[in-house]
């Protein structure tokens, strides 16, 4: 087996010891920003940290009515003229907390007085140092170049933190019991692996999620190129009709996330006319049979959760499919052609 | 000829006609930006408007210290759980004025008492209506499906608001020269006709720009796929270091726009290690000798502008490959298959 194999079966246990630790850190960290009555978020990150930053935007969007930017970390780095961010909540978000231009953004910040906090999985790096506040992923040590339980794990420390400031018990107590639904889904690694077969020579495709599972559209999607050099583009729903819709023809593959949810019927209805008016092949993600009934292979949850949690399990079969369709492929799932696992940008 | 030919052709007297009639328009609202004292900016957009949003989230970022936020369209129109807005300065940018989730974001950050602004080729349109203030982008009708006109009018407009922010006469002098340099870098035409026919049968590629020239980098990709129907992948280079990079093997074909600038050095020494260590075949859009020659086709810029405007520069020679490529594919420049010039997402 692979690293990647091992460290994707270790994430419901990851996400345990990573709820059980950091619950009242969370809590601390929610008490000082409701008390700053900060009005905005900004969160710098790269990669699948960035996956989890869109997940961010989303949930402490809708949870706890912030705005949050994504921040543009050249404007440190290679411009020397950042933004005023002395009101803002300030994330650095990274699982090796070593990239310069993470870095530099919380560490501006800071010296501006904003808020600022690392969610990171080191939590002795150069970012949790720089930031004033760490809320630390306990994934262990991550072997596989392609990010899975950092990722999860980065998901659920956002959730820490939204939940805190909603200071909501029975969110909380949902969050809870995402560790056992992760391990349920786990369970769909055989169907995937039958699965994987029929796109051995997929040199293309898209990857559609909207809201919430915008997120998991594009850390499939990044999956997909780091370790089956697979060009896949994410997109949501919506945007993917103001123009990008018309590079689909006949058989084109179309990777659809859509459980139940508040866009559960809009996303359903795009893949609907994806399948019937320009016959793409559909693979579906979800918990909902009419959604899955419109897929050429279907990938069933065998859990539903919450919308707000779906994306931390939605992102699992897309994992397990990577994987399988990397050894389909012959590749390496363990030395991705040319990468490394940490990556240093400016 | 075609509307999209024309319209690309008609952009130095759209830009002179806009910077003409809006200048004095966009003091009267930098002057209430200013007032009150706002912290943040978010702006909601879809297709090519976001492209301007990205645009400016560089622009007012360096120049007047903005933190921008794109603002999450779904938030206020699936989850109906807004943020709240009230001390940001709300901007909805769309051609049509029409899309309803781009309305609703400005309705609702009218009614929160965030101040407000549309930047719209329709003066009469709903968005228009719904937002406070306006900034009419004086393109005319625009009937090619694709936006080439409409998206250069609304980087100006941005570039309207972020001289008239920065209150400095310098700038302002700056951007009241390009037009004269659109109408340059359109004798490029020819050359781009020529180079077009060696992509007839490109089925994917990877577009690259950073800092301003990310917004480049999403149009340019987004033309080539309404229009050509390649897959085209638009990157940040310090995001396509952190996993897609591995997509690329031996004649692989990346567009890298890359003019004079603070991210100059960055992104021609990942266009160099693509072409020395991985082969890649490169079109280079530039008006540095250095960078064209790493390319096999190399899209020399007649004008250098500065940097902050180089994004209505560098799409020129890429509006015209993406035009020149439609036909030499033989398809329809008017009529991309399945879309629609208005597109209605909620």
């Amino acid at each position: 087996m692979s690293f990647l194999h091992d460290e994707i079966f270790e994430q419901p246990q990851v996400l345990r010891t990573l709820i059980e630790a950091e619950g009242e850190n969370a809590t601390e960290i929610a008490a000082l920003v409701r008390e700053r009555r900060v009005p905005y978020v900004v969160i710098a990150a790269r990669g699948s940290s960035d996956h989890a930053a869109l997940y961010a935007k989303y949930l402490l969007g809708t949870m706890n009515h912030l705005s949050v930017a994504l921040a543009t970390p050249s404007l440190f780095t290679m411009y020397q003229s950042p933004p005023q961010l002395k009101d803002a909540l300030v994330i650095g978000i990274s699982q090796s907390g070593e990239s310069p231009d993470i870095i530099s953004v919380v560490s501006r910040a800071r010296e501006q007085g904003a808020l600022t906090l690392a969610i990171t999985n080191e939590a002795g790096s150069p970012l949790a140092q720089a930031a004033e506040h760490v809320l630390p992923c306990h994934a262990g040590v991550e072997r596989s170049i392609a990010a899975t339980k950092t990722y999860t794990a980065q998901l659920v420390a956002v959730a820490l933190l939204g939940t805190a400031l909603a200071e909501d018990e029975t969110l909380r107590g949902e969050l809870q019991a995402i560790p056992d639904a992760v391990e349920k889904t786990l369970t769909l690694s055989e169907v995937v692996q039958r699965a994987a077969e029929r796109y051995r020579y997929m040199e293309q495709c898209v990857v559609l999620g909207r809201g919430y599972n915008y997120a998991t559209a594009y850390e499939l999607s990044l999956k997909l190129k780091e370790l089956t050099y697979v060009v896949a583009e994410p997109y949501s729903s919506a945007d993917f009709m103001h123009g990008p819709i018309a590079i689909i023809e006949r058989g084109f593959p179309v990777i659809v996330i859509v459980p139940h949810g508040a866009v559960y019927d809009e996303v359903k209805s795009l893949a609907r006319s994806l399948q019937e008016e320009r016959q793409a092949e559909l693979i579906v993600i979800s918990d909902q049979d009419e959604a899955l009934a419109l897929a050429k292979t279907p990938l069933w949850l065998p859990v539903s959760v919450e919308e707000w949690l779906s994306p931390i399990l939605c992102i699992i079969p897309g994992q397990l499919f990577a994987h399988h369709l990397t050894l389909v492929k012959g590749f390496d799932p363990d030395h991705p052609r040319g990468l490394h696992k940490v990556t240093i940008t400016q």
